[in-house]
């Protein structure tokens, strides 16, 4: 195996690991590199976030995934730079993976446009560990107004910001308001969750810009029926503790999560090429970057335009056809062949909104609403990673759909993490507002039962 | 309701837990207070850290648990102090909680005996956290290997230390055994996992010495059979990062999990009565403190002697019983009757070690292998709380048995956690031993296949 091509392949999301796959058991010896040990469904990510799914229900060691691939070794790793003329690939502990071949599927960040010190009171949702921060921060501001209703019989009214309405934002804000409405109103005895009130922020005048206008105007009306307000036009412009602005108005929230703009991988920059503004690398259309016949890159790190003019989006269904690309090029290569150019084939596009809520359009074909919902289902149930996953989670949301329960309610973290956020939380003075205006703010506060 | 007797609980634990549930509907206003939101089952923990049972399979929010008793509030709230004269409990806020009749319930916590510094190189076994930490090392110390080996063509030897040969110490190390030589050993091409040491350390003569000896001894048998090194007499003195002193010897080792010794919550000590060395609260026969009538201290943080002249053991079977006589007698007190004394009903005990393999004991009543899984198997899936997550852990369970899969292979961390072990685990150096003696150290390394 040892004289066989080396393909590195560095990133275990859906390209990298589509890339694996198209390699398994062919005449070359590929390593897989990824800072984590897991391969994470993102398009799940946000159920984890809103607690209907355990992380290892979206997640799958890459190692196992791959176990059958006799020739491809996975390796945890971070890589923090590249020699491209000696074609190695360096990694923080200064060891060195020589290749013959790369293919960088490295992905994207969420990005805060310049203002990175947003990120500490506004997260992001590209990991699990996003996902259970977020979690922990909606399932704490429940808890802090129980314990404030409780203490002085009165508490903060529960505000929610989510900030971009793609289909991030829509999915999370949606699932929010879900959880505010169900699965928590009968835990919660001296506040009235349903009184929770959930704000999508979206500067642009539609949500979900990329579905067609009737779509996104849908979109937006599944969402005000299950209880968000959504924000056209309106500029998040700053954050901090407990307050975002909006325009010119700060708005007091528990929690903000920020669903708007992403950057690629900064290995993008390190190989060479100019990158875009959001750190995208332009790669030629075999996917190979200027200059460098075998260096691929490939999924949200791209930069393409199709056929058409418009950009190949940042999906992963695009990112697992690149990695076909990518992997058959290589191949053909070894074969002394050229390399085939990409091409992307849309195969149509969908997003959730809440229980029973979605849009799907795949060409002139539209659909919304609850037949949407079961083909967001049935689309993601299969293109979910084992079988056994699969069983799992269709079972989980099958119970969360009969019981409206959510399971996965846990707030976990180290200890010191857990009291930084505790302190945090209780540091907050009752607003003076609430102590002058007891009425109006105890309207949310459920009246204790009187028979006793 | 307001004008019923106010009892305060704390702790969300067996003792806890089965305070309010005693006390559910009764006039009385419950308020239970806990730092987490969750109710651990602590007896599983070991499989979380042993990477078969996912967080949210073994832990279950406290307010979900309780949502029926109208009559208990649940609070999330560190609890730092009490002024038992005014009858408050102090918050992390200031906020303080009055209460008529308190029943403190907080646990233990695993103790270093004098050498908190030892913390940080050898997590102990009681929370969740703790449990994500010890799988988060575990999975570490095996990618590392694979990594020199892929990289090197050696690596250095994987051995595990655990020390403690109590209940905790013998699943730990039974688990982890496990996994080395089953669920891990396919996935990884490089390293030949199931040469992994797993090294149990115990300062007394005997594993689970609380049994009878015939079961100590059968319960060393069955763990030298699965593949633990079982060392008696052996008392761990030092610890460093990457080591472990024994005796007078130093051993390397990639992970040390400490199972040895616990200690009560600080609380106890706030009460202002003299604590044991180990922290714990010397109670009345009917469970209160010294000279305070309507104060109770129940489960892991008592000192109490049984009519045997033996202590009450810190188990959950115990802290219930507990529960129920604080819930008893606060009742009696409400109706102007005298408080009952505690009795302990010692309903036998149970020890896992492995893949079918336990020792049980109940009277003269003794049974070890297979039989004693068995019954382990049951007894614990009757008691995890919630029917729902009794179904999950049953084919959790089910399905490891048959694959030797393990399904919560996650290493999840915030990605500076993550960083911060990668480094330390990056940084060690690979040993000069082991490339001054290339045949010995290539031992573990799988032949790569020959085929290609």
């Amino acid at each position: 195996m040892t004289n066989r091509p080396k393909v590195v392949i560095i990133g275990g999301g859906f390209g990298g690991l589509q890339a694996a796959k198209a390699l398994k058991n062919e005449k070359v010896a590929v390593t897989l590199i990824d800072r984590k040990n897991h391969h994470t469904f993102q398009p799940l990510l946000y159920q984890v976030a809103t607690a209907v799914l355990s992380p290892g229900e979206i997640a799958s060691p890459i190692r196992r995934i791959l176990n059958r691939a006799k020739n491809v070794e996975v390796l945890l790793g971070e890589v923090v730079g590249f020699d491209l003329d000696k074609q190695t690939v360096k990694l923080l502990d200064n060891s060195e993976v020589p290749y013959d071949y790369l293919i960088v599927a490295a992905g994207a960040r969420h990005a805060y446009f310049g203002h990175d010190e947003w990120e500490e009171f506004a997260p992001g949702l590209k990991t699990l560990e996003d996902a259970l921060e977020i979690r922990r921060r909606v399932l704490l501001a429940f808890e802090l107004a129980e314990k404030q209703a409780v203490l002085t019989g009165s508490h903060e009214p529960l505000h929610f910001v989510v900030v971009g309405g793609g289909p991030t934002g829509v999915e999370v804000a949606g699932a929010i308001a879900g959880i505010a409405r169900q699965a928590l109103a009968k835990d919660f005895k001296a506040i009235d969750t349903t009184s929770a009130r959930v704000m999508l922020f979206e500067g642009s005048d539609k949500v979900l810009g990329t579905f067609s206008p009737e779509l996104s105007e849908s979109a937006k009306k599944q969402l005000e029926e299950i209880g968000v307000e959504v924000h056209l036009k309106s500029f998040v412009t700053d954050i901090e503790p407990g307050r975002v602005k909006v325009g010119e108005n700060w708005i007091d929230c528990e929690v903000v999560v920020w669903a708007s703009g992403v950057s690629a991988s900064p290995l993008g920059k390190m190989l060479g090429v100019e990158t875009d503004r959001a750190g995208r690398v332009p790669v030629n259309k075999d996917l190979t970057i200027p200059n460098r016949k075998n260096v691929f890159v490939i999924g949200d790190m791209v930069s393409l335009l199709q056929e058409n003019g418009k950009p190949v989006p940042g999906v992963a269904p695009a990112a697992m056809q690149m990695a076909d690309l990518a992997a058959e090029n290589i191949l053909r290569d070894i074969r002394g062949l050229f390399y085939h150019d990409f091409k992307y084939w849309d195969k149509g596009s969908m997003a959730t909104i809440g229980r029973s809520k979605a849009i799907a359009e795949a060409g002139r074909f539209k659909m919304s609403g609850f037949i949407a919902w079961l083909a967001w289902l049935f689309v993601h149930l299969i293109s979910l990673i084992g079988f056994r996953n699969r069983l799992w989670v269709l079972t989980e949301w099958f119970w969360a759909y009969l019981t409206r329960e959510r399971a996965a309610r846990l707030i976990t973290g180290d200890a010191e993490e857990l009291q930084d956020a505790l302190k945090f939380l209780e540091a907050k003075p009752i607003s003076s507002e609430l102590i002058e205006k007891p009425k109006e703010a105890k309207k949310s506060v459920k009246k204790k039962e009187q028979k006793a």
